[in-house]
């Protein structure tokens, strides 16, 4: 049987080729309106032909839509859902087809290869790692079969590899300079462990309290915590106990707006008010900062322009072009009510 | 050039063939144990002998991986996200692989159409579409050429199809039950508007305050708020005044965990204890719930649940047999502080 055209469904549905090509190829951009009833006739036709729209499109627009491979690590699902929700969303419109893959549970390394081996088994034309964590590739890096492909992550182990990172110094940077605007003069910061993301914080915190008199309260780890967005109570409770009660802080700085609810609490139980007595940011402008009372003041990495600088380096790398290697994405400070 | 085989790989790398499997196809279960060194250099005997592990590990199983495309609406996205990871997780367990699409703006209906067209000519075994509200499909539903589909949504509509539904009548009841149990006896309201999943909540919590002696204030509608997770200050405030002042409710059941968070925050700010004068009840089970003081009481849906069926569904499908049409998964009330 020979194969059915644009043309065969646009005579048996009596429309012109240029509408059934807007119906099922989506081409002729807006000069083109076909009614919702038209469509489906349309539908309906290409249907009972057997019309395979996506091929014939192919042949129109002179090469296959492109197949990305995004990888995630799921350490702080909200955080890496939503990049992976903005990188689809751009991804869509630049022409690209996404496919998904979690990291499964494991020796991380190992399973991201083998996601990556599937993946190239399925000629993906990239990959996109959304895997936050240096620490995911201290045995190597990941054998990529040749193909093009960009990491967000942070760390210095990127700096050979096509990366998009967040610019968390400058995280670090703005949350003090809005503590010393608000006159604020002790400092405390509370994080999960010393890893790459609170370090460089801290470096920009650094930066911003050096010859400014202010005092930087020693750090409050918890190293032994491994989920990040779980603090429980009574470590919330320690915090403000050791810091904001014990140490006279006057500013807590924490490791995210999960973390900066929980605190927040404990210092209602403590009869510690926000912020008259202790201003308080968070991290990730995550969407519970909004509906906590006082609402949260907190760092934006902005996954839009994180996802962007992504999906704009690796089209130019599957374009066999030499972009420079590292993306650093500045983040935002937004201020609410807590400090 | 003849293709390289695992075996070649096991004795480039030093290692048996069972090892070379493990690293490289996952095969061999707990049974063998490769330590991280060993692995490094089986990729590495791997990666340049050429070797591709996909291909070799297809004819091992004997057949392709089968790929699934995931389509989604975002109209909750902290809701979808989670479900759709739930299946990342456990469609991995399965063998299978995703892919996702978020549908574009536009007619609801054209768009995913075009994109189950796209990915109709990818070849993929199925389709999962999250797309809960069932008003995308009043134009009917879209050709699948022919390929297994399973629905996630609520509402008559998909009696014909195979699909995955949360039983929302059983989720108003159990509020009420709750609120029963607390001696609260003039319950209110609030809603988006009346559309398919309020029409039965409110069915389920009719069903629950039948004869039991207590008063179901009107229903509070919002029908012209669009976004549902955006609950305006201002008409959070309208709630309250309305419904737990003027209305002298005792208990108040709304739309979705944001709502309860903004409604929870207008009451302190009116002199609304909560519990004490009011017991508030949310949905969905969002994360907020945990960070709110007091902490939501609210509705879970069991995403994990929902994902099981709806792949259950599907590889029974994609094995040719007919289960029944409609799963209907039971939520569950979590009890926190709120109610």
């Amino acid at each position: 049987m020979e194969r059915c055209t644009l043309t065969d469904v646009a005579l048996a549905a009596g429309v012109s080729r240029a509408a059934a090509g807007k119906v099922l190829l989506g081409s002729g951009g807006n000069g083109i309106r076909v009614s919702p009833h038209t469509a489906l006739r349309v539908r309906r036709a290409a249907s009972k032909l057997g019309y395979c729209p996506n091929r014939a499109a192919q042949q129109l627009r002179g090469k296959p839509s492109q197949l990305v491979s995004v990888i995630l690590s799921l350490e702080a699902p909200a955080v890496e859902l939503d990049r992976l929700l903005q990188i689809e969303r751009q991804g869509c419109r630049l022409g690209l087809q996404l496919t998904v893959s979690v990291i499964p549970e494991g020796d991380p390394l190992a399973e991201t290869q083998r996601v990556v081996d599937t993946m190239a088994g399925r000629g993906v034309d990239g990959f996109l790692f959304i895997t936050p964590d240096e620490s995911l590739y201290t045995g190597g890096f990941p054998d990529l079969h040749g193909i093009p492909a960009v990491y967000n992550a942070v760390g210095e182990r990127f700096s050979r590899q096509y990366a998009v990172s967040m610019d968390m110094v400058l995280g670090g940077r703005l949350s003090v300079e809005r503590l010393l605007c608000q006159g604020r003069r002790r400092i405390g910061t509370a994080y999960l462990g010393p890893n790459v993301f609170s370090l460089r914080r801290l470096q920009g915190i650094a930066q911003a309290t050096d010859g400014a008199g202010v005092t930087c309260l020693p750090t409050f780890f918890l190293q032994h915590q491994k989920d990040i967005q779980e603090l429980p109570e009574a470590l919330a409770e320690r915090i403000v106990d050791e810091v904001a009660v014990g140490g006279k802080a006057d500013a807590l700085i924490v490791e995210n707006d999960y973390w900066a609810a929980r605190v927040l609490n404990a210092m209602k139980r403590r009869g510690v008010r926000v912020p008259d007595d202790v201003a308080l940011i968070g991290y990730n402008n995550l969407d519970l900062g909004n509906f906590t009372d006082p609402a949260l003041t907190t760092v934006e990495e902005h996954n839009d322009r994180i996802a962007e600088a992504m999906l704009r380096l690796l089209t130019k790398r599957m374009a066999g072009q030499k972009p420079d290697r590292l993306v650093l994405v500045a983040p935002e400070l937004v201020v609410r009510k807590s400090a």
